[in-house]
């Protein structure tokens, strides 16, 4: 009933690797190469690899089987060698989170900074925003380079900033997709292993990982990030890929908008440096300055991450990161006047505000739901062919921690869809906790990761 | 990348329904229906079930959920009515084990105590034999019936022996093959559905199980055997169909052959009743007597069972039982010469013996080991296509608790096959466990299984 594999291999053998990893033991390096290469070149079907998928779900993977998992991925495509890229190349990645913008700002600061960033993003999963889609807000703004121009990109303007090609790591793209229809996407190593054999193969010297915990997270509690952050880690470093990561708070959206074109102009401010300083957007830059002032020290830049701070807080004040970001711009085809003129964008048809209903202080913001509703507003995907309308989101115009007033505005949202207003204001009124009494303000960055292990922070 | 579902059902919900089972919540009975009539009519594919079935086995069943599997794979297909054939009609069915040549004995026995009972068997999986390939060792004997000629046999003699046809349980037989590649075999809810949704389509009305616990069992701990034994009681009653369980010992092989024409020869003389009795084959007796009894029990027969051992047995000895066999032989197209005529069969091109290398007790015998070992020899498959030898297999000369002298014959195999001899000379040697101290014989019956529970035996 089910087809033969091709070239003769023993179908007994693949069934006798998911029974030994379904029974909690771990496959020896060559055992696991035969499985997964065996999936990439089509010798071994969907659904035997599916089944083991679930069984790695539930046992878990030993950190071998990890490295080896990553590397199958990482060399069944192109790695791009930017050797001749003067500098040390960093990158930062983000587990994914709601209202997180931080790659529109580290990339031109940190290159602003001297610290060549060849970046490559993706787009909006589930209720998580994509830096891809914020950057597609863009009036003509290419992401979809190819090899050959990103190398020449980096080389030129110390930046660039694009999607996945279909160049690189292809067999983790096509593991991804049947992880995403079978159920498994949501176990660590997997994660791990899908995220690392992308960065390695892009050609970067030192990667900074930012890893959400937290209700707006696809990790909720802080152990479970801090196990993705440590796999990560341990396989980036077991490639030669200086990597460290943060854990931090993603129970509350960062900054003060969500949706594409809102978070570019959230963005843009910050980088004129009208914004962010003392204000609502401040947690924003805070986290925004400290994974800057990593990629520095991973870029060798600075020595410590004091001054690499310094330094990121610095290339706003003169300018020089807001410059650099209209070079990326200008470079990748985006209408660089859109950016210098943000209020010409088109507005929305509605925009809608949100009152509490009595006042007292803001204990919670629920990012989940809220990244749930701005794809309603049609800020994100329902379905994969789904197309975006960047002018959709949501204005935050409080956070934890603040006291509002009886019947005071909190949010504001922007649609064009007239049918899901009553339904959108529900929902992001209810996202909102008010309580009598002030509550504690979770703290932003919480865990330090690096090669010698789990630190405080600060 | 993968194909869309047919008819626009949504395959997030198929991800949503494998993501409820991995997170160990039981489905709805709605769900569970959607999801495998979903795959049952090609709707959902291949990779989504494996995926699920996997999670099944680490987050097992519920019983509305084994149900609900049970009555879709039942429904399937055909389900036969027999009710116009006079009597209850009874079933025995075996979970497998090596040696196990019960169903030969119980079908006649039972028939010529004036119970109908159209058996359906299966044939031999890993390790274990197959009634139909016992059956197949018959000169001419057909099990490949229609359902036609199904009901006409059983109406005229009383019994009938078949294989699954194509009509019964189809989807059974796709999930089954599904599991098999995918390592999702040894689940028990899905072992019980799968056993059970074939029975309950024959047109039974009451079914004894015997369950095989031990090393020679698919469930090699009392513990799972009865777990294994309680749900298919459970699914049996829930349908309306009687049926109870014992849970026997398969730490050593049942009766003194493993192989087709060998244990076919031990049934006909145990039929004869000129083995059996007081003999080293009393073991088979003892279990065929008990569960021959229940068999009665059920088809209301007798109102004890000890009434129903002393029919059993009284079947024997008149003859009636033997006779009835030969009908059968004849009526399915089988050569009756060669059961009345039992050493003019072929001989083996190889007859070897065995022997222990010091004398003592026989402690143990391994029945995988020698289980897999008749493979080997010729009488099982190793793949699917491959034929069997009916000549080849095992001859035990002692059971577990016996004396033995240095050097004592304890085995003979038989085999066409001269390069094997070797190997097997060595692993039937080695499955025999001889020690100085007389050992305790291990329990052949140890539990019984009914509607209101599980009884300690006898």
């Amino acid at each position: 009933m089910f087809h033969e594999p091709i070239d003769g291999e023993d179908p007994l053998n693949v069934v006798e690797l998911i029974r030994k990893k379904r029974e909690g033991k771990s496959l020896t390096e060559e055992e696991f190469r035969f499985l997964l290469s065996g999936y990439v070149k089509g010798r071994v079907p969907d659904y035997q690899i599916s089944s083991f998928l679930m069984a790695c779900y539930f046992r878990g993977m030993s950190e071998e089987e990890t490295f080896v998992f990553t590397e199958v991925m990482l060399h069944s495509g192109e790695t791009v060698d930017l050797s001749d890229v003067p500098g040390v190349k960093v990158d930062k990645h983000s587990t994914g989170g709601v209202g997180d913008k931080i790659s529109l700002l580290v990339a031109p600061i940190v290159a602003a900074c001297g610290v060549p960033v060849p970046m490559i993003s993706g787009r909006g999963l589930g209720h998580t925003g994509g830096t891809l889609d914020k950057l597609d807000s863009i009036p003509g703004f290419r992401t979809n380079l190819s090899i050959a121009e990103y190398r020449r990109i980096i080389g030129e303007i110390g930046v660039v900033m694009i999607g996945q090609t279909s160049e690189i790591a292809p067999a983790d793209k096509k593991i991804y997709a049947l992880r995403d229809v079978t159920g498994t996407i949501e176990s660590i190593p997997l994660i791990a292993s899908s995220i690392m054999s992308k960065k390695l193969a892009t050609g970067i010297n030192g990667l900074v990982l930012d890893v959400k915990t937290g209700r707006g997270a696809f990790m909720q509690t802080p152990e479970d990030s801090t196990r993705l952050a440590e796999m990560m880690v341990r396989i980036g470093n077991h490639f030669g890929l200086e990597t460290m990561a943060f854990i931090t708070d993603m129970n509350q959206p960062l900054g003060m908008t969500i949706g594409n074109w809102l978070e570019m102009v959230e963005s843009v401010e910050c980088l004129r440096g009208t914004r962010g300083i003392g204000d609502a957007s401040s947690d924003l830059m805070e986290l925004t300055h400290l994974l800057a002032a990593h990629m520095l020290l991973l870029g060798k830049r600075v020595k410590r991450y004091e001054e690499g701070i310094a330094l990121s807080k610095q290339s706003v004040k003169d300018g020089s990161a807001y410059r650099k970001f209209l070079e990326l711009v200008a470079i990748q085809g985006g209408d660089v006047s859109a950016i210098e003129n943000l209020d010409q964008y088109l507005l929305p048809r509605h925009i809608i505000e949100i009152r509490v209903r009595e006042g007292g202080f803001v204990a919670g913001i629920d990012p989940l739901e809220l990244g749930m509703t701005s794809i309603l507003l049609g800020a994100g995907r329902q379905r994969a062919e789904d197309l975006i309308d960047h002018k959709a989101g949501i204005i935050l115009k409080k956070r934890v921690g603040e006291r509002v007033e009886d019947r005071e505005v909190v949010a504001l949202f922007h649609t064009d869809r007239e049918e899901v207003i009553p339904a959108a204001r529900e929902r992001i009124t209810n996202a909102f906790l008010v309580t009598a009494t002030e509550p504690t303000r979770p703290p932003l960055i919480r865990t330090m990761i690096d090669k010698e292990g789990v630190h405080d922070w600060p």
